[in-house]
């Protein structure tokens, strides 16, 4: 989305958990988002498209338009929106968003999820993007924050493969614990009447697919992927690393719990 | 409630936080839970009455019976009740929950609200309270977890001072960070149909009461409350503290957010 580093790369491997993460929290991300008919959408950062297919479906008589920096990422998302929602229309474009190549006004509701937490400056990105959105227009941001993730059985050794992560983003320019400034930042943006909701996952055993599609196939495939960047940083040892993964997995088996918190915005271009 | 210390302790202002706390939470904690007309119902470890008065809101025809350890807490519970309540019908008893002086099967619903948390064997302390509920009847289990605690702006002296209220609570005998385990706990005591579902605090500056009513009077009231005993303890140091604190306290100010997650468990003896 700007020059750097994308923390989780852009393997197929990574394309497949970001797909999974979205169909698993559709209903949780997307629940009380509507588009109206003709109103003018734009995604911004759209990445592979895993959100793009559950904003088709929450607006299907809108005007969707995605972008993404990523000419790679939009070739994916192309194809997921066609297999999963082929009567939709997107606009596709690849774009910077500080560069964004719309007039001003052009739009009715920005659309950004998973983006702030990969720029240095998150908050004059937000400021950047009100050009492009009409006065009295919405924009809805959705971040997760990894300050909420906790767990059962507790152990030190996963606490430190997540925040391994939590530094690896940190050090390519992005924030893990963004989630929790979602408030301050739209309002030091220019944004008025925000409104920040939790929106949050829990899973325990008694909960196979929430087990299965967020703690395993999200959230401990996005820290295991991580692996070779943390031990080339010189964060951890091949020992512990293993160590921490084995515990974080065991919250995933089980008598395992798992909790994270994922935080949806809205607020108004005023 | 048991032979280990209530880390919160017993004063008047105690008493005062617990009552801002239930009732800030009141709709966060009680929403969904409605006790039929002529039903029998145990609130196990009643303290001062706090959720009292809302069980009998939600429950206005159930015949309802609280106990407690504590004499004292007791008769706080019955002004509150009376005060808030008058037209309801309590039974009070003065009584330790490994003890509890009533028949098997005496009762259709149990409600444990802030007492695992306090308890060496909180396992042990469901399995035993399965006796005095019929079978087929249902208990309701509410829990906090200081583990879900983050907030904005982060600080490492405020997650310092949380980590010495944990640390107090786990030396008396309880746990803090009970909350991410009630499914196994109850799953273990012999509970079956176990559902345990999040309900998660967050404050900013657009909620002013909760930010008055959580974060400030209830949450760093309960942290502040623990001072002596951190510093007696040799936890902290008086400016380690107060730097902590001060910390703590700017999450409740200007652009600071703060999130917490209690767990609502329900449960079926089998």
């Amino acid at each position: 989305m700007t020059a750097v580093g994308y923390v989780h790369g852009y393997s197929e491997h990574e394309a497949r958990r970001l797909g999974d993460q979205a169909d698993t929290l559709a209903a949780l991300l997307h629940t009380g988002s509507v588009y109206p008919a003709g109103s003018r959408v734009l995604e911004v950062g759209c990445g592979v498209g895993a959100q793009t297919v559950h904003l088709v479906t929450a607006g299907p008589e809108a005007y969707l338009t995605a972008v993404d920096v990523s000419e790679d990422s939009l070739a994916q998302a192309r194809a997921r929106v066609a297999a999963d929602a082929p009567t939709a229309t997107v606009e596709w474009c690849r774009a910077d968003l500080f560069d964004l190549p719309y007039g001003d006004a052009a739009f009715d509701h920005l659309f950004v999820c998973f983006v702030l937490e990969h720029l240095a400056d998150p908050q004059q990105a937000l400021a950047g993007l009100r050009r492009v959105l009409r006065p009295g227009g919405t924009i809805t941001v959705i971040e997760g924050d990894h300050g909420s993730a906790f767990f059962h059985p507790d152990s030190a050794g996963a606490r430190a493969v997540i925040d391994q992560q939590i530094r690896l983003q940190s050090a390519a320019g992005g924030n893990a614990l963004i989630g929790r400034q979602l408030q301050p930042l739209l309002a030091r943006a220019g944004y008025a009447d925000v409104v920040v909701r939790p929106r949050t996952v829990y899973a325990d055993r008694t909960r196979p697919s929430l087990v299965e599609g967020f703690t395993r196939n999200t959230f401990i495939a996005m820290i295991e992927s991580v692996r070779e960047d943390a031990l080339a940083a010189g964060l951890t040892t091949p020992a512990d690393w293993d160590w921490g993964m084995a515990d974080l997995s065991r919250t995933a088996e089980d008598d395992g719990t798992f909790h994270y918190t994922f935080f949806k915005a809205r607020a108004v271009n005023p």
